[in-house]
């Protein structure tokens, strides 16, 4: 067996339910393989291995086991806990503990998941970076802004994570940290407890090392008995290869990636055709701009009026002082244009089980000041379908490139099941070139 | 001029602009009302009277006016406010003092709103009722779940309340306790720091005793300058009467009321025509059953876990059971119909400007332990159109009964202006009949 901190949650579920060990041992192992590396990795903003192992025991003691029985889990610290502070990764809420759990979090501690701690956000789950650090080069970013659950899921302190999506703040850093990344149909995961940034496109998202992972959590939180995927990864799916017109801002290395893995693709059996997206979604992220600019200027009332001056700059300066600006006609339009493209979006999808494109431009980049390029999920966000980030690549400097896949809405659990063959194609193409 | 208690809050905001009056000389109108009546209403869940005179002295002494400037506003106990408990309604959350204003009640206090307390409002804005009572008659209900803001505005204390709105909270009581009851297009006003009952639905609803003051609250709440409301009515409309398939529960005289005004509207000059709506519309009552309560029932989850025994067997037996047993499939199948059914209202609205539709099956009805018939509302609720209440009728006892006007979504003031139309040409049929 691997060391415990390593198994995915799948395999800790069945090897405590096969009596091979208990959920003190791996949250304990977890806690051992942090107390190594979250110096250089600073993926927590709260973390007592105390609390921890006091929820892990009294697991241990249940008579029946939920669907994630035993598993620890790192919640992005945007999210109420009623046990732990909740900051919003902003000085303004420094040590402010919320009466009750989010109901993700009470979603999650029903199935027998041990609340591990809280994971570094962005302010306010925005542009202005927390702490954290790429768990495989310290100069270089997590991503954000789920930065820390990201890093935690990629450095293996954990084997799943919750974050939160409203442009790229899941699957970037997913990809970034070398993770399963997924945003879920919007919609489908209730948010009660979670800051709202942007309610018109805000998620829930889910960082993992698997896709049978994400799979079993997005059960648990959507508050469903848990179906497992079928063993068989299913018949070999149509894909269309959406370059979309941001295939410029993609790194050269991360474009013949790409290129390379539609090959194999098709190679293995699947019907891979391009995808030219209808010129209008070029204006896609421009409304996705002002919806959720408007918004986060409208939900941040309180701060904006009793807290100016501990706002960042950057943050005030664009996404509020863009909010501010925006006129209800402005978003009124931007929101019909969403709604527009949502539909639309439906329709391509009659082709098409998932669709291939990018889900960063490449690597991590060097430098902390900044989380990276957001654009490639503007798109998908914004017209609600669910997607997911798989770890297939390495890039120039040996650090991981994810591979986006997005389905139609409510087609998560068929993007599951597709992912999962890409992933096996994938690995074949590579191991037989 | 009217006692101050009894003003408007764009007669109040004029009158302080006009420097005939304070800030604080109307809100201690207001306190004075209340003290008067509250042992008989019973609409506030907290009602400090030093904290409001504090709030409207600093308010006095701003430089600037914004656009509330000066009026008292009562808050629905489901909204955080930083300076008061907030409880949601429920024993369990009892004396909980949120950290930071909810968006909607910060947006209310930079426009120089005073927060006058928090209303009541049933359990967790669901069934089980609060203590408060209908202002007319203390043997009947006001309404829910916005209870104690209707009651207030009915009853004088304050000019305006927010409210929130998941079937027919907001139109409900406010149609009950005469008051003019406003549900905005579904997403306009940010919910953040609101208890999400159903995301899918719930909107924020305004209670006041004008349209132009819900006219004037909702740009405050939205967040952008205020524009009033021309002084002409406009033309006259094009008027869909809706009575629905649920005209049979109706009360014969709430029936007769409003085939009355429809031909008093035609007679002023709107055209009136029957409109029948697709079958289909029968189920989408159904479909909000099961969206909001397997949303209801995920967003509780702390409460389920934590606090069972303490939830209303109402509650638990209805809503939460429901949401509980309710399937992932039985829940994307609702939402899909509740998405057609909104897409498809769009196109019916092509010939009308508003539906006049009931708001309620006739007066509040006797007793205190229901609030009412919530089926007028929940086709409107569901399909994201902005509704409003008039109190153009009083019933066979004497008490207030409304009539409902929707319009399509995104034309929320299109709807005041016919609103207006429609209070003034039904005015002039009672005066001239």
């Amino acid at each position: 067996m691997k060391p415990l901190h390593e198994l995915t949650a799948t395999e800790i579920v069945h090897a405590i339910a096969a009596g091979k060990t208990t959920c003190e041992a791996v949250t304990r192992a977890c806690l051992d393989h942090i107390a190594a590396r979250e110096s250089q990795v600073e993926a927590w903003t709260f973390l007592d291995p105390d609390l921890a192992l006091k929820q892990a025991r009294a697991i241990d003691g249940r008579s029946s086991a939920g669907a994630l029985h035993g598993v620890p889990v790192g919640i992005k610290d945007i999210i109420d806990t009623c046990d732990m502070p909740t900051e919003y990764g902003t000085p303004i809420h420094k040590g402010h503990r919320p009466r009750i759990d989010a109901a993700v979090v009470a979603l999650t501690r029903r199935a027998g998941g041990v609340i591990m701690g809280k994971t570094v956000t962005t302010e306010f789950a925005n542009f202005f970076p927390g702490k954290t650090r790429h768990p495989m080069d310290p100069q270089r970013t997590p991503g954000g802004s789920s930065s820390g659950s990201a890093a935690a899921v990629g450095d293996a302190m954990v084997p799943l994570a919750i974050g939160t999506q409203t442009t790229a703040s899941t699957i970037r850093p997913a990809s970034f940290c070398g993770c399963v990344g997924y945003r879920p149909t919007w919609g489908d995961i209730r948010c009660h407890g979670v800051m709202e940034a942007s309610g018109s496109v805000d998620t829930v998202g889910l960082i993992a090392r698997s896709v049978e992972d994400v799979a079993l959590y997005r059960d648990v939180l959507a508050g469903v008995p848990h179906e497992p995927l079928p063993a068989d990864a299913g018949t070999a799916p149509r894909i269309g290869f959406a370059r979309t017109h941001l295939w410029a801002q993609c790194e050269p290395e991360t474009r013949n990636l790409l290129e390379e893995c539609a090959r194999r693709l098709a190679k293995a059996g699947a019907r891979v055709t391009d995808l030219s997206l209808p010129a209008e979604y070029e204006r896609v992220e421009d409304a996705h701009r002002w919806i959720t600019s408007f918004e986060f200027a409208r939900n941040r009332a309180w701060e904006i009026d009793n807290h100016w001056e501990r706002i960042s700059e950057k943050l005030r300066n664009n996404r509020i002082n863009d909010g501010l600006a925006c006129s209800m006609e402005k978003y009124t339009a931007s929101r019909a244009f969403a709604e527009h493209a949502r539909l639309k979006m439906d329709d391509l999808f009659a082709d098409y089980d998932v669709l291939l494109t990018p889900a960063v431009a490449g690597e991590a980049p060097l430098g902390l000041a900044s989380t990276g390029n957001a654009s490639f999920c503007a798109i998908w966000t914004t017209v609600h379908v669910p997607a997911l980030t798989l770890p297939l690549f390495t890039g120039p400097h040996g650090l991981p490139v994810g591979a986006q896949l997005v389905a139609r809405r409510g087609a998560d659990r068929a993007l599951f099941q597709v992912a999962r063959w890409v992933q096996r194609a994938h690995a074949r193409g590579l191991t037989r070139p």
